[in-house]
């Protein structure tokens, strides 16, 4: 049904893989490159030209990679300058500006707004509606859930630009806000609503506007089912350990290595 | 302007109503059926394919039925499985995602999020930007502010999947959350910015966070203006009871019955 | 890339200015005025018709302008009936509904929701996902950051319609709510996540919720940077005074009237 080739638009100057699915009404511009087995689908506009496109004559749009397996949603924006890792996934009407890296296995969910100049590592999660400041960096397997925040202006409106750090395996709680420069350590639970205003050490359970440490993660008891951080052993889906288990996994990466 | 059947693409299995209008660039796939008078406006998507479409090449879209009298508006996507009743209304850029069953007389906002598997009642209102997570459900004449969520997860990330549940004529203000299995009665007002983390008895009022009922609403005295809640008395725009009364129309329900 | 004229429509009862530029797959309804050097770019639509439209035979499209040397991005949706000033800017997927009228110089962020009749004065800023109800007003040189949010029904559902105000030179931090008919007054800085539920005197700091006024902002002291507000002396950006300074702008503003 939607790969019918109606109203598509790919530039000669893209490079399309093997198998590359374009969904209506989508455009591809100069220097994308999506690798094989990748699923654009329709409304979606891949390489989306800079500001500068728009003022000067011998713009030339920035190399764009899309890697193999995508699977990208309708009506998204990925800007000229990005990359994208193996099988990334995302939601509808995602915009991604330049210059942000994301490793491989990422989903970044429906209306999810990245501010360009991003870091994400691999196997992360962004649910709907994340809003991610420009030089923030986020870890590997870190999930975020719908309207959270990193922001970048310590003193707005400045030109400072002080994106701050999510580290690996945390959560990062419905409408919760990182505040400037902020580093988030590993394994942390951020809670709903939350205002993450000063450095948050590994395994920490946070709450509160203000934000308080209410607890080590390791610590924490959930009736019936015992304490379930940290929670690889307890979670696999789309996880590079899924079905083997988080501990053979991290096995035999130390083997690999 | 907007009916020029300029890139429209309607699927020859699609069932469209008498005096339907389908706006340009807008998409209705297969087993659409759209209710007579309808109009869905430009730059739509009715019967989005659900994943497995992407995956299977005998993949057969399930029914999707839009009621008669719908106003669809620009740039929306609805996917296949889904069930809206007579009347339904919608801004911009919404997505609702597969088997969604709203009733009649309901408008969801701008840029909402229903993550699929939602059930809405009758004559509900959604603002702008409210995201719904899978399995929850909504009385009827419940009103939902924008920014405000219902979440899902209680401990995650998981693969529990447990939606709470807002009852009727209950107002949730904006940037309101609801947590994962929490009960909110009927009759109750969510203030803005609450964080809802336990179970919230009919005719309450509720704020903060963490959450406290501050007041039964029945005794919320505003002055100058008396007792406001319940509203059914004061508020009737688009309800069943305009221009008759609340009582009186409870009335004719109860000997309709 | 951008500019090949594909799938384009621009009704014969507009009027498109000199080196105007109108991206693919973008629309251009009646009575819409495009000033000189504007670029609309691909997917947008301008002039987007009012309710009435879909419910009478001799609708007319009120008249819609943007000014000279606009750049509004892709995807975005303009109604009839606004007024966007010259300079004016916009991120991607903006929805402007009917009767907004915005000042010079302004830049209205990714994913905007303007819900219609708000009026913003000259230099403002709204960064994405900014929600401004009916009747809103906002003065000049006024920040708002992600997912802040101005509301207008005192009690809710109700028919009143009470927008507030935010003073010139005033930032609104992330996830803010200002409740309806509130004024915030001039100078102030708005904290992230705060709920602004009374009058705020001019050069205020204000946090929390319930919101406290916790300073004067003009004592605020930041180590090793001084007293960083009033913020005009430190910011220029895009400002009127850029490389001049405020203090020398102010004075040829004196001078000049």
């Amino acid at each position: 049904m939607k790969f019918s080739n109606r109203n598509v638009y790919v530039s000669s100057r893209a490079k399309v893989g093997r198998n590359v699915r374009i969904g209506d009404n989508s455009t591809i511009y100069d220097n994308v490159e999506i690798g094989d087995n990748s699923t654009i689908c329709n409304h979606c506009v891949i390489g989306e030209p800079l500001v500068s496109y728009y003022r000067e004559a011998d713009y030339e749009n920035p190399a764009t990679v899309v890697g193999p397996n995508a699977l990208i949603r309708s009506h998204s924006i990925i800007y000229a300058g990005c990359t994208l890792g193996e099988g990334f996934s995302s939601g509808h009407r995602i915009t991604i500006r330049e210059r942000t890296a994301i490793g491989s296995h990422c989903s970044i969910g429906t209306l999810c707004d990245l501010q360009g100049n991003v870091t994400i590592g691999n196997y992360c999660r962004l649910h709907s509606n994340v809003h991610v400041s420009q030089t923030c960096s986020i870890g590997d397997f870190v999930f975020l859930y719908p309207f959270s925040v990193m922001t970048n202006d310590p003193c707005p409106p400045s030109k400072e630009v002080k994106g701050g750090r999510i580290g690996s395996y945390t959560q990062v709680g419905v409408h919760a806000i990182v505040l400037p420069g902020i580093q988030v350590g590993e394994n942390c639970l951020i809670g709903a609503n939350s205002v993450v205003s000063k450095k948050v050490p590994d395994f920490s359970i946070v709450m509160g506007d203000p934000m308080r440490v209410v607890m080590d993660i390791r610590k924490y008891v959930v009736m019936g089912k015992g304490r379930p951080y940290p929670w690889m052993n307890r979670f696999d889906r789309d996880m590079p350990w899924e079905g083997i288990g988080y501990e053979a996994w991290m096995q035999r990466q130390g083997n690999a290595s």
